[in-house]
C-alpha cells in the first residue's frame, strides 16, 4: 500500500523496450500516465546492461513521483520478438539481438515485484483495450501499419496469442499466393502489400511510370523522398496516378482486415502506424473496400478506428500487463 | 437429478440440424452418445413442423434411453448458418431457408429445459476438442475440407465466434488477392483453392490437360466422375499430372492453416471434411509445407491431425454447447 493519501491506489511500471530507445512509465490502474521517461538503449551492449538501465529509468520515475515500490503491483515489459511469458524470457529478438534473455530473472534483482512480459504489438493492443480507441469493447485488434504490420488480438479484454505466445503475426497472413517475398520467409504477405514501406513501394513505382503526375512534383523528382503520405496528398489534389495507388493499397488492406474480420470478428479493428494517422481519408473508403467483401450484412459490422495511444502505447500496454493476469 | 442409479450423472441432449437430415443424440459428460437417432428434415416445410419432428426425435432418445428431462441438463442445436446465440434466434440459413427462427422459444414449448444454439461447423470444433483429436489441448481450430471450407475455433475450451457469433469463416479468408470469384461475395477466398470442390476442379483441369494421365483412366475417360480422392490415388501410382496437381493443392492448404497459424497460433490444427480422409497422405507434405512457410521455428509448431468425430460431431458438438456456457 502507499503513503501520502494513495492507500487506496495501485499503479503500475510499464517499460517500451524498443530497438532505439528504452521508454518507461509509471501507470494508474485506468491506463493514465503519472510520470514517463526515455533513455538510448545501446543495443550493441550486453544484456544485463540494458536491464540495469531499466532498472535505473524505473528508479528514477519512483523518486519523481514519491513512490516507492511498495506501491507498485507490478513491473511489465514489452519488447520487440518472441516472449516467454510463462518464464519471462524474451526468447529472440532481431531487434535487440536478444537470445533467451531472462528478463524477468534480471529484473527482479532490482525490484521484489511480479515482472512480466509481452511482445510490444500485443502490449499496444491491449493499451488500445484499456484506455484507448477499443476501450469500449471486449473483442478487438490492432494494426499498425508502419515499416512492417504489427498486430495484437484483445479476447474478452485480454491478450490472445496462441499456446506458445508466438500468434498474432498479423501482417504474415498470405494475402496473395506466391506473392511477393517477405523477410518472414513466406510469399504474399500483408505486410508486404500493406505496410507502409509498402505503400512507399507502390508510389514510387507510380512516380516512375507516370512522370507527369504530381507525386513527382511533391517530392521534387527525387522519388527516394517519397514517403508514406504522398499519395494521399496527391490523390487530395486530384491525381489520378496517386488516386489509383491509394484505391489499390485499400484494396490489399481491405483483403488483410476481411481475414481478421472472418476468422475473429473483433467489435473494432484499430489501425495505428504512419499510415493510420491518415485517419479518415483511408478509414471511410477501406469499410467500403470491406463492405463489399462481408460474408453477411446481417449482422453488426466491425468497426474501424484510428488508434489513440500513440507513443504512449507501449508504456501503458506494458504497464497494463500486471492488471490483466 | 436422474433416476435408477444415475444421480451422479448428467446427460445432454445434440441435435445435428442439416438441410438434409436431422441427427440427435443423448451425449454424457465426457462426449459419449448413449443413443442417436436420425429423421429426414423436409427443409421446405414451416420452421414450427421442422422444430416438432427434433423435440419427437429427442422424446423418442429419452424413451430408449429410460431417461426423462429430469435427467437432462441442456439441449443443443448446430445448424448450418449465422446464430443469435444470446438470443437462440437463427438469423439465417440459406441450406434450411430459414430466417430469424426462434429455436430456443419454440423447443421450449417442447421442454422446460435450457437451449443452446450454435453453427455447425463450431459445434463440430467443440467436439473435436471435448472428445476427440485435439481433447488434449486448450486451444485449437477444426477445419472440414468439403464442398466449402468450414472451421471452428476453440480458445481456452470454449467455442470463441466474435462479439457478434458470426466469425471463425475460415473459408472466407483470401489467399488469392483478385483470385477466383467465391459465392460469398469476396474473391481469391481459401475455399475456392482448397475445399474437397476445388481439389476436384484442379484434378479435372489437369486430367483434361494431360490426355496420358492416369487422372483419365481412373475417371474412365469421363471427368464428371472424378472425386476429391482421384488425385491422391494417381499421385500414388506415380502420375506426374497428379503430382502437380496433389504439389500445387497442398501449398494452397498450407497458405491457408499457416494464416491460422500466424493469426491464432493454435496448438492443434485438425483437419476434416473429405479431403481430411487422406490423412497422412495429406498431412505429412502439409506439415513440410507449413514449415517452410514458418514465422519462426524457435517456438514449438502447431500440430497438425486428423479428424475423428465422423459423423457424430454435429451430434456430440451440440450437445456439449451445455456444458462449456
Amino acid at each position: 500500500m502507499g503513503k501520502g493519501g494513495r492507500v487506496d491506489k495501485m499503479y503500475y511500471l510499464g517499460v517500451d523496450l524498443g530497438g532505439m530507445s528504452i521508454k518507461a512509465g509509471i501507470v494508474d490502474s485506468k491506463g493514465e500516465i503519472l510520470a514517463k521517461n526515455k533513455v538510448h538503449t545501446g543495443r550493441e551492449r550486453n544484456y544485463t546492461l540494458i536491464l540495469g538501465d531499466i532498472a535505473e529509468l524505473c528508479r528514477g520515475l519512483l523518486d519523481e513521483t514519491g513512490l516507492t515500490p511498495t506501491d507498485i503491483h507490478s513491473i511489465g515489459i514489452g519488447s520487440p520478438g518472441i516472449p516467454d511469458k510463462k518464464n519471462g524470457v524474451l526468447i529472440r529478438s532481431n531487434n535487440l539481438n536478444f537470445t533467451n534473455v531472462p528478463i524477468r530473472e534480471e529484473l527482479r534483482k532490482y525490484f521484489d515485484l511480479e515482472v512480466h512480459l509481452e511482445n510490444d504489438a500485443n502490449a499496444a493492443a491491449l493499451a488500445e483495450s484499456i484506455a484507448g480507441a477499443s476501450a469500449d469493447v471486449r473483442h478487438s485488434v490492432l494494426i499498425t501499419l508502419g515499416t512492417g504490420i504489427g498486430g495484437g488480438i484483445i479476447i474478452d479484454n485480454r491478450i490472445y496469442s496462441g499456446f506458445n505466445d508466438a500468434g498474432s503475426e498479423l501482417g504474415h497472413m498470405c494475402i496473395v499466393h506466391n506473392g511477393l517475398q517477405c523477410s518472414c520467409g513466406r510469399k504474399g504477405c500483408f505486410e508486404k502489400y500493406a505496410s507502409a514501406s509498402a505503400l512507399i513501394y507502390q508510389t514510387v513505382n507510380a512516380a516512375k511510370n507516370n512522370p507527369k503526375s504530381l507525386l513527382n512534383d511533391l517530392c521534387s523528382g527525387d522519388v527516394s523522398k517519397i514517403d508514406a503520405r504522398t499519395a494521399f496528398i496527391a490523390e487530395g489534389k486530384g491525381d489520378t496516378a496517386a488516386e489509383n495507388v491509394v484505391k489499390q493499397y485499400i484494396e490489399y488492406l481491405a483483403d488483410g482486415c476481411m481475414n481478421i474480420v472472418n476468422m475473429l470478428f473483433p467489435e473494432v479493428i484499430v489501425i495505428g502506424g504512419g499510415v493510420g494517422n491518415e485517419g479518415e481519408n483511408l478509414f471511410a473508403p477501406l469499410r467500403k473496400a470491406m463492405r463489399k467483401r462481408a460474408y453477411t450484412l446481417d449482422v453488426p459490422e466491425t468497426k474501424i478506428r484510428g488508434a489513440v495511444m500513440g507513443n504512449n502505447a507501449g508504456i501503458v500496454g506494458a504497464a497494463m500487463l500486471g492488471r490483466q493476469i
